[in-house]
């Protein structure tokens, strides 16, 4: 059955692919529910072409939680798909639907690339990953270990009178998305000196409401704006991560939920590997959707775990995370994974 | 459009693709709604296989507007999938699910091959592309220049009690369709002169209700049949496309939807190419899905743009278009694509 | 991240699938509706990586019935996905979302390696196929000609109380599915004798209601065990297949649903290949999904077809299929089919 895609110098086209399996055992606490679960959280493929030296495709095809379809669980997805153009010597400019240049994960997200089973969820709450947009995305290369994007796009949809306020809750995954407004982003990021990768990223949005208004807020302009920055750094075999991001909305939003003109969460997440197979690390992150106000609605989570790589791009992992979300209800237990890409 | 992956000899599975970004910036008149919408209208996938000299496989698996699932906006389609056995010399047979041999983008409509963002109303909205049924498709060569298709599939299935009666809204696309009748369908193409393509395709199905009738009309047969004509002409830099495609259906449909039993339409658009990546065109379009009775319910469309081409295969979509729909209500705007296939 | 699908001794993925469109004109009898349905049932992509000589991916990504999305009849499905490492000689490990080692049809259901438009009752009304879980599946050489299964993995979940009961209804395929209780899977197999396989699985799950209990049967644990055994035997142009599967569960399920307890049903289906590309075949086949009271519930199916096979791996068949339901009502016509597998 098999066929092996095969073939010479002739061959412009090219096929990858990556996938993750979760087990996730958390005990409730407080009122919490308890989650037991197994998901093949994300089945992804990638097809590329090469058109001429200048001109290529890329894209990245997913199928979420295993299933899709009328009354079941998943999604099928398109989260890159982007012709990219290099018009100078390192400029290229990629037009599509590409992934925002922002973060650790957003980008580079395959399972053998990070520690823990479940991406960090700051990441996931505050930026929010995994995130696209489609429009035009410039990047190069701005001086030796300095390269930077910058990029207008598809903006986020907030649905305020439909009681959503999270950040997360406003993309649109370029699925007939509202583009009565853009979005603005720009990236530096510095990787001059070995093992070390700095970079800040800089997003305005003038309208989350898409100039549509809203019943609770009328019709003025829901203006946003996302700062990030990270730092990954490898020495030898120790490792460390850590990255802060904020989105400071109009003040207006807390008038609909108090606290939300603030979104912001940090992280830090030492790690050493032990030799080829075995890695180990710990991470603390804390993250806050409504974080202007004095209210406590601060989420933390505290994990520690390994990952066994049976090949440089397979590999199995296990984590035991504790998390305590507002109002002290609190989640603990342990994940495993199965996760590969090529 | 077809790549081979490939390289030596053994190697008979290939892969390909094709898709498009389009972004919309309509406003809207007398009444019409505006539409700003960025959307991945279609991420398309061939598979193709090579069984022996004379039997190969071959398929087109797409992703709709991005993001299908429970509650999504897009769906997961099997355009293509058929086994296609050459029988004789010239002479070839398909087996399985295969597009309609009508018209000039049904069978050929990857965005680099046309101009404007959208693809053109006429043969969306009468023939209706694209349509794929599933049986045989008999095609070959007649005599030199001359091609036929003879092909019996599926048909289409029209809810009239659900108040459908546009010819579109009886497409099942082969997913648990019924098949309590039968469609015949026959092409002629000619393509004898250099640059000259003309065809004209006739189908008949005896019964659009699928012999289950109908609360509103009762058990009788629902008949149809449809007529289209087609040029193309390409002449050094000037191209010239034009088509007329017409449904007849039995006048008993009058009754549940006044005009219903004649749908029709015809486009004609010029165009230039001015280099190797520039091209410019301008199309008119006018059709009417309520074209049997004497009252107003044509729609006309007004296009000029331009295409760049970056590869051969990849290009930038531009044009400005003006549609009026029945009733004096009106669109007006531009559109923004990007495209390939390989 | 970007695998090149290139050149020589480097290329280490592949791709492969297969796909089937069945066409059903079935008359019912005495009650039971007719189905006059066109279909392309299945449409399944395969993708494999060699991550190096001991370890490797593979998968199968399916979308069955044309069209998925919401309100659509079809769904997008992962049915395998997992990493395999050969830990030893003649042993190798499976994690991730594999087949369940039961049955003939389950893990080899290619429409070329089989007779009948439609898969077999039996496997897939009691076994239930196709059924793939997540977890860890050991498989390995015991002795000449001897090899065995031993799986660690997700199990099934039945709705009690929303007045499920059938084996197939607790199939939740790893896409956010209930992991409270596991379940236990040995096959073991013997292909010593040339055209020979004689294979016996027997499977373990203490709680079918995964640790939630339900209102109808209260907090216990309905606990259910799998015995399947079948012989296919090749001798010459003679084939011949039997099978026998039944599930055994706690009696207590019998106060929500009578009989359900034990559900169990056997086929047997000789055939004969006349040449290369046809054969010919008879079935019987008799399945009870609630088994264990005296009310009569048994269904029974009788069968006789061809296969035309176009080239090895590509097919065309047609039956005859009459099938009489509990009650006497009864189904009768014929099926045709188109299958690939590459």
């Amino acid at each position: 059955i098999e066929q092996t895609v095969a073939g010479g110098a002739a061959s412009k086209t090219s096929i990858g692919g990556y996938g993750e399996l979760h087990l996730n055992r958390m005990n409730g606490v407080n009122g919490k529910s308890d989650k037991n679960q197994i998901d093949f959280h994300r089945f992804v493929l990638f097809f590329g072409h090469q058109f001429n030296k200048s001109v290529r495709f890329y894209s990245e095809f997913e199928l979420e939680h295993a299933l899709a379809g009328d009354g079941k669980p998943g999604e099928v997805e398109l989260e890159q798909a982007y012709i990219e153009w290099d018009y100078a010597g390192n400029q290229s400019v990629q037009a599509g639907v590409f992934l925002m240049p922002v973060g650790i994960l957003n980008e580079t997200h395959e399972p053998d690339t990070f520690y823990g089973v479940e991406r960090n969820n700051v990441e996931k709450n505050v930026i929010p990953s995994t995130w696209w947009e489609g429009g035009l995305n410039f990047k190069g290369e701005l001086a030796e270990g300095w390269s930077y994007n910058a990029a207008v796009h598809s903006g986020l949809a907030i649905d305020v009178d439909g009681g959503k306020y999270k950040i997360r809750d406003g993309r649109k995954k370029v699925a007939n998305a509202p583009a009565d407004t853009f979005a603005y982003t720009g990236r530096v990021k510095y990787t001059g000196l070995p093992g070390l990768e700095l970079a800040a990223t800089l997003q305005y949005q003038d309208d989350l409401l898409q100039g549509q208004g809203s019943t609770l807020l009328g019709e003025r302009a829901l203006d946003a704006t996302l700062f990030e920055a990270h730092a990954v750094y490898q020495v030898g075999d120790f490792g460390l991560r850590a990255l802060y991001a904020q989105w400071e909305l109009n003040d207006m939003i807390d008038a609909a939920k108090a606290g939300a003109s603030e979104q912001n969460g940090w992280y830090v997440e030492p790690s050493y590997r032990i030799n080829e197979n075995w890695g180990t690390f710990a991470r603390y992150s804390t993250w806050d959707n409504q974080a202007a106000d004095a209210a406590n609605s601060e989420n933390v989570e505290w994990s520690i775990g390994a990952n066994y790589w049976v090949a440089p791009t397979a590999v199995l992992k296990v984590d035991l995370t504790q998390q305590e979300v507002a109002g002290g209800k609190t989640y603990e237990g342990f994940n495993l994974g199965v996760g590969y890409s090529f």
